[in-house]
């Protein structure tokens, strides 16, 4: 007897998701606002950086040549022709055998091509003695050495550090274009759910999921809009779908752990537009619905918090990055497996492990349990042509 | 000639920015908003989790001895006696040879200890064949086996993942204590500095400090509070810094790449308060200053914005840490070292490297560079006793 008589694998499924998933549109946002955000067009420099001939260091901007052969009881002996001004626009000039003072972030004056550390210089009067040589360009970074006007400086598509904001700073970016926040409609649907306020009696069970979901997809850059929990009911869900539909760019219907409730789902998405795929053959997270309506994908997730949690990762991460028209961003740790995971052939398993001292120790106790969410450090994903991995095998953990 | 007469290891500024930090107060926010907050208080369930003997699976709620034996020739043959509703109160018994069908997450009637899955069941009228033995306990999650009321759940000092969110759920906190988010004054210092908007003329750069610290700052979970550039004076700059002292619970004065700007930074946290380390043995960064005014912490940043950023990574991280009561969360990937890294004896170096399967390669180019951030995976740390690392080393790179 089979519930799910078209399972597909996870690879058909992350292509369905991406190739219903509608990029959102462009946005222009300041730039200090930009943290985290997904470029959506590539940032150039609009100037040469750092623009001058700039000194790294505090000393004596010198002609290197002048400098050849300086040591300790030799020092290279020149003429001290002042400081240059921070932030001055006229650096002066160096002429052989002479040098200037020259702070870190200063312009080199004209004639130097070097710059000698105070700490290995000694100022006598008007002479200032080098006590080892310097190469030509040494402390020095060069007008366009770090980015030539015109340059791509980040690329369309990266999701901005703080680093990333930092290099746009000096391109001169006020404005970045970026995708704008996805928005996404979350219902948890089930006689059984209660707020989590409630106390929950026997049989009941609190909406873990609408949190679970929200805040992952306040972590993956998405703005989640919460629609509460819908008895199992195929009108209210209709009702509640199509004002998801309307205010939001996809829908995630969390719930339904039950295989009436997960009919109901199913049933739901077809009479607003269609069920795509009903079973994937992922564990845990069988139980997953990909559809459309409204041009809009609509998701059904499994009931189990750690289930949903997996499909996140494993399906719905793929459909986020393509409504931004990013790439899915993993954090991966190597690890080697400390035990056994048997596997089903055609089945994709994600295992959850606990990562320590290089070592992938799989999570104890069942899988429907949610301490092994917080116990984790990740997945392990067991290829839907293994029978399983051995103890001692390398494996690449997704970390949560 | 030596500017840094007091120049003190790393660990020491780290131990100085710990001891000065002042832990900022609790406060009770919404779960749902509560994301990556740093928790102040350990999360208890208030009840069992999840309350009842709960199936994992669709099928037949059945007393395991019933089974024993059980295979595709000779099923076990088990009275059918009705339907567990989910979220019913009531879920009814199993008596010795009988069962009940249980959806996933129904309560386990009384009677039963396992549930056999539908896939190995099948229905004859009142009958139901059970084509596989079940263990007692299978397919079943206990009561208490979540986690029992009263257990801690989440532990005070984590940052609250996605997955921390559900659990907290379940455990029925619709509001957890978290550490107040701090708030960080900025403030950029150079006459050589304009706002990012600007063009720089020959010897002016753009203020990329005050973006690159505050979008730190935010991914760190603090709040930036931005008081712009001030020109390099003292009486400006002692003004600038009292209003940030009164609006903030630290303060970081990005810039003063020269020496006399330096000197102004130290001079002006003399006049409000103290300055406990001037320099610090660690490259790029030696220009930083640890301070206090005000009973906060004022801390001076070296004005490039490459060692600026080394320096908020290898110090300003404890001290953030210490006034959130959590630990510094690093992720570090294991390479092996593709070049030979000198170094200097005494000094703690963050060389910025690429990590590409398994390889550290150090970022080719001159460390003033910017584009180093962007072109980096992360910095390795060359510890203070040792004279630099070696090709073929193994080493912890700490990504950005």
């Amino acid at each position: 007897m089979r519930l799910f008589l078209q399972v597909v694998p996870v690879s058909e499924a992350v292509r369905v998701v991406r190739s219903i998933a509608p990029p959102v549109p462009k946005e222009s946002v300041p730039l200090e606002d930009a943290l985290h955000r997904i470029l959506a067009a590539d940032v150039r420099a609009d100037v040469d950086i750092p623009g001058f001939d700039r000194s790294t260091v505090d000393g004596y901007a010198v002609a290197a040549a002048d400098t050849v052969g300086a040591g300790e009881a030799i020092p290279a002996m020149l003429h001290y022709r002042g400081r240059v001004a921070m932030g001055g626009r006229d650096p002066g000039s160096v002429a052989p055998g002479s040098c200037m003072y020259v702070p870190t972030g200063g312009v080199l004056p004209k004639g130097a091509d070097a710059v000698a550390m105070i700490e290995y210089c000694e100022q006598l009067g008007d002479d200032v003695l080098v006590h080892r040589p310097v190469a030509p360009g040494e402390n020095v970074v060069f007008a366009d050495e770090d980015f030539a006007a015109g340059e791509v400086v980040l690329e369309s598509g990266r999701a901005l550090s703080p680093r990333d904001i930092g290099v746009a700073a000096a391109a001169g970016a006020g404005e970045v274009s970026v995708m704008r926040i996805p928005r996404v409609g979350i219902i948890s649907t089930g006689n059984e759910l209660v707020p989590i306020v409630a106390a929950p009696r026997p049989g009941e069970v609190r909406d873990v999921n609408s949190y679970l979901c929200g805040t992952y997809l306040m972590e993956r850059g998405c703005h989640p809009v919460y629609y509460g929990i819908v008895r199992d009911d195929r009108e209210n869900l209709a009702a509640t779908l199509s004002a998801a539909l309307d205010q939001c760019d996809l829908v995630l219907i969390s719930g339904g752990s039950s295989k009436d409730e997960r009919d109901n789902t199913a049933a739901v998405i077809t009479s607003l537009g269609e069920v795509l795929v009903h079973g994937v053959a992922i564990a845990p997270g069988k139980p997953t619905i990909l559809g459309q309506a409204a041009g809009k994908p609509v998701i059904g997730l499994p009931g189990h918090p750690a289930s949903t949690y997996v499909v996140l990762v494993a399906i719905v991460d793929h459909l986020l990055a393509a409504m931004m028209q990013t790439e899915v961003s993993r954090r991966t740790v190597s690890a080697v497996l400390a035990e056994n995971v048997p596997s089903a052939k055609g089945r994709e398993d994600y295992v959850r492990v606990m990562v320590k001292e290089g070592r992938a120790t799989p999570v104890f106790g069942k899988s429907g349990l949610l301490n092994t969410l917080t116990r984790s450090t990740g997945l392990v994903r067991v290829p839907a042509g293994s029978e399983g991995l051995e103890v001692g095998e390398a494996v690449e953990v997704i970390v949560w």
